[in-house]
């Protein structure tokens, strides 16, 4: 066993020799950036080594890291096994999403929480009246016959009553009753709304008397480390049932962690948190749940469950009342989650005018068409270029990012921290890409301007951007003296490539679905783009580079984590939880895999067209 | 820390320096008798020191133990805190409740237990055909509207049903999915019916396709050691939620251990076993469900509940499949439990003609007078005399224990095993009173005859057997040559008034019964004599001390565990468990402490008057 350190947190970790560095991270519960899940081919997983031993680089570095980064320590963390106590100093990563934000809005939803609280004054015992406990107090409760009998609260039940003086309340979520409290707690009630992504997974905590968000907390999701996609997630589950245990643990680890942080600020005590609503998508429920997942990944896709499912938060380990429920929201399809109805539920898709196009992008693409009394769904894999994963400079959209790019004389960037810039975030990645396209950096078809015809219409100062290395044409977006971190931060032909196949593959979708319902993009009345993401990306650059449909840009609305939103409401409304359910089964999926056509609308969704 | 080792058992513990060498006994999990639970009354809790170490005798000790035993290195177990490592050898037990018996009998149920198996075939899933692995599931099964969703057996599906090539066996509990396993196995289908004595506990695996009882275990009650009545277990309870937690844990892993073995004997996996039905006293109940029994030992006798309770297994952590339901049937009140509820069950008590009296004798007597449509239950502390506490040379019905006598020209013994006599046990002590009775060694106030007309009329060998110690008069059931122990086994004065006390309380609780329903005894059809204790009472002997009321033997009848026979149909037949909550419901509790004529009767009830 060796002692590996790792800074800043100077947390410590004691591990067998021959675990990878990046391992002992994970161990360590200390944040490293990566998207290949330890194979060598994101070269993310950087950090410094800052104890003096001999190590050899491997090629996988020599391809992922400069000189001077070797020359300073710095390795990929998957490349380097433990041999002796060592210190590692990582990259410091302030996520924007670990902000916490404070939300005064009240969810528009008639509050109908399941869970309510009763505070009752009983008759004691005596030798005449012998009634148990447990039937005394539940008579005293709205329609006593259906409350089922409840262990561990009968557990505790004879010292609240007389701790209490025989005045309790009772907290009921429908006939179950969860709790008694001696006196009168009955302003207390809370409940956690939670969205898991597949790279951010985000808490609300809900005060269930009033309907409001309390405040919430988000980190990312701390399966990250073992693929940024759904495939290799669910390829690491398939590998054992211990593997599956681990990546349920890492996600209710994040979890609890966040729920721990947001109660303690609070000063609520995290057996007051009585339900939560989980959204996600069907690989992450399959996951969160501790649900073999194995056979969502080869066709033909097969989930196990598609129902809303109802657990008792100790089964799974979450940190609220034991037998609090947890639920999660039933799911449309393989590919189609519980995170896409609650964008439903929260867009009241069914209830919408005319024809709506609903787009959530984060690491895979869903897409809702709603109108002519149908609910068509259908998912790509939009592909990790959006969350920056495939992307030579891409990364999240933390401190750092390019979010934003507008190419004039020159090009100028908006950087998430407003300091210099260390890599290019999704939104900035579809910016960059639409103001090459209108300057002529780029063709339609996506390859860079070279010939001189094209090269003297470019401004002089973005023409010196244009460059051929030994390995790559690429767009140099800032120069080494700008950037954090000291080299070129450029968009390679590859990254212009993966760009297009994700965005093909959802204008296929679109494009499919508006098939299906026979009409033509013209007629979408709106478009909605859900997700974090759909709020930073600038419509007009989305249009430009063929991401979504070329309408007049009044038409798209950008309406935030409307997925978290639904999880609001449904813990907030039985109604809308009842709902849920309603839409789930109305929903019909499309699934893109048995299409013929898909294949054509994808490459014709490959070019750039520019807007209309 | 200090190592103790137990002999014969060899079984070693490491504890801290000043635990009792009784509660390392407990915690070796090795079997020690003691009905006080250490208070240093009653002398049972017996070993001797192997290791040669320096130790005060205590007046405790000199009060129960005799010169040749202290010489010898016998102590009492609950007097001596480890100081150092060391080797004890306690008493050998062999219990007559652990020689495993085999049934071969059927319960005369009609076999409709809620736990059904179906082998099922399904349709492999194309791409045409998405349906989730659970919905193709349970809509191959009955009523699958009707079955919830079971995460646990879910998380397992996909595998299950991939292996069994889409063949597969589902279990079912009413609508509860419990298990899903590859291939048939319809023919493999267990319960468990468990009878939890504050002594004994009993397990019958029972086969639930055929209705029979495979086999069945029983163990000394591991809460013994906490003190051998219902009181002192809701004592040790109430001092803190960790001791109720250790009660709980003592009376699972004995239930633990029988399970385990009687499975290992008949190749059956624990998880085969789908469900177990629980009957035992209310205190007892409470302790298995470790729910807080405190407010059961003050007046007014507060249980926390008294219907049928529902729990999966794993909660309780009893070792049958983990989402496998427990069942504890309903209790009447705090001292009339599931035992007694079981007992109606099987004696069908509410469709019996005439009258009928059943009394159901063990560490508790509980009584029920049944006719004129009324079920009439009652219950006394019958005093732990039955079970051999709190009588000088009692124990229970194990290898050496007087279980019969009769006294003629000299005294004759039945002695269980056949061999020297150790001590004696309920029964025997029964018996041993009546025949003193008879022959006039004790008059009908329950002294001994010493005057010179009384002791003259004794036969010479019987005469010589009555003496006056400077401590006690008594009477010599077996002399010092003739015992196993070496020294003489006698029956104090003491001894004969605590028999007086518990038999006089049962009649008196009998009395108020026949009372309550406005008959005289002698309207009594039948008396039904319930209980291991039941089987082995001579009727005649229980007549002649007063025990029961003065009737023709012809209308008593043994009829065995009645409260496991209950338990095993409860499992056998939902009809039955229904029938147990109507019984428990129909049934009038007469609080004896809550009556006057209670002490009227109890002290009518303390004399011996002798046959009709």
């Amino acid at each position: 066993m060796v002692d590996i350190t790792f800074l800043p947190s100077n947390k410590v970790v004691q591990l067998e020799v021959g675990t990878t560095i990046l391992q002992a991270a994970i161990s360590a519960g200390v944040q490293v950036e990566s998207t290949c899940g330890g194979k060598g081919t994101c070269g993310k997983c950087k950090a410094q080594v800052m104890t003096e031993i001999p190590y050899l680089t491997s090629p996988t570095e020599k391809k992922f890291l400069n000189a001077s980064e070797l020359e300073a320590g710095w390795v990929l963390t998957c490349q380097h096994t433990l041999t002796q106590d060592m210190t590692i100093r990582l990259q410091e990563q302030k996520d924007v999403h670990q902000r916490k934000t404070d939300f005064a809005g009240v969810v528009h939803t008639a509050l109908a929480p399941s869970v309510r609280k009763y505070f009752v004054t009983l008759t004691r015992p005596t030798v005449e009246d012998q009634t148990p406990d447990w039937d005394r107090l539940v008579s005293s409760l709205p329609a006593p016959q259906a409350i089922g009998f409840s262990r561990s609260v009968a557990a505790t039940l004879p010292k609240v009553l007389r701790q209490g003086e025989f005045q309790l309340t009772a907290v009921l979520d429908g006939n179950r009753l969860l709790a008694v409290e001696p006196g009168d707690t009955v302003g207390r009630c809370f409940g956690v709304a939670i969205d898991i992504g597949t790279t951010t997974v985000v808490v609300y905590l809900m005060d269930l008397n009033k309907g409001t968000v309390v405040t919430s907390g988000a980190v990312t999701n701390p399966q990250q480390a073992f693929g940024a996609d759904v495939i290799s997630r669910i390829t690491h589950a398939s590998s054992g049932s211990d593997k599956l245990r681990e990546l349920q643990e890492k996600v209710i680890g994040g979890l609890n962690g966040i729920i721990s942080q947001l109660c303690q600020e609070r000063g609520i005590r995290t057996e007051e948190i009585y339900q939560a609503v989980v959204v996600g998508n069907t690989t992450m429920a399959h996951l969160f749940l501790g649900i073999d997942p194995t056979y969502l990944a080869p066709a033909p896709f097969i989930p196990v469950f598609r129902q809303a499912v109802g657990v008792e938060a100790r089964e799974l380990g979450l940190n609220i009342l034991g037998i609090g429920m947890v639920v999660v929201l039933p799911n449309v399809a393989g590919y189609v989650g519980s995170d896409t109805v609650g964008v439903m539920l929260a867009t009241e898709a069914d209830r919408l005018p005319g024809v709506s196009l609903i787009v959530d992008i984060g690491t895979n693409g869903e897409m809702i068409l709603t109108g002519k009394d149908r609910l068509l769904t259908c998912s790509t894999a939009a592909g990790p270029a959006f969350e920056g994963a495939e992307i030579k400079y891409g990364m999240r959209a933390a401190e750092g990012a390019i979010e934003g790019v507008r190419i004039t004389t020159d090009v100028e960037l908006e950087v998430i921290g407003g300091g210099k810039a260390r890599g290019i975030c999704g939104s900035g990645l579809i910016d960059a890409i639409a103001e090459m396209f209108k300057v002529g950096v780029i063709s339609p078809s996506g390859r860079y301007a070279f010939e001189p015809n094209q090269l003297e219409k470019l401004p002089p100062l973005v023409r010196d951007r244009v460059r051929k290395t030994e390995r790559a044409n690429e767009f140099v977006l800032v120069w080494a003296e700008n950037s954090a971190t000291g080299e070129d931060i450029v968009l390679s032909q590859k990254d212009i490539r993966e760009m297009q196949l994700a965005k093909g593959a959802i204008m296929a979708g679109i494009m499919i679905l508006v098939q299906e319902m026979g009409i033509v993009p013209q007629e979408i009345d709106r478009v909605l783009l859900a997700g974090a993401f759909g709020n930073y990306i600038k419509k007009e650059s989305a249009v430009v580079i063929g991401l979504l449909p070329a309408l007049p840009l009044e038409r798209i609305h950008t309406i935030g984590n409307a997925a978290g939103d639904g999880a609001k409401m449904a813990l907030l409304s039985m109604e809308e939880r009842a709902r849920a359910d309603i839409l789930a089964k109305m929903a019909e999926h499309i699934e893109l895999s048995n299409r013929n056509e898909f294949q054509q609308e994808f490459i014709k969704g490959l070019d750039f067209k520019g807007d209309n």
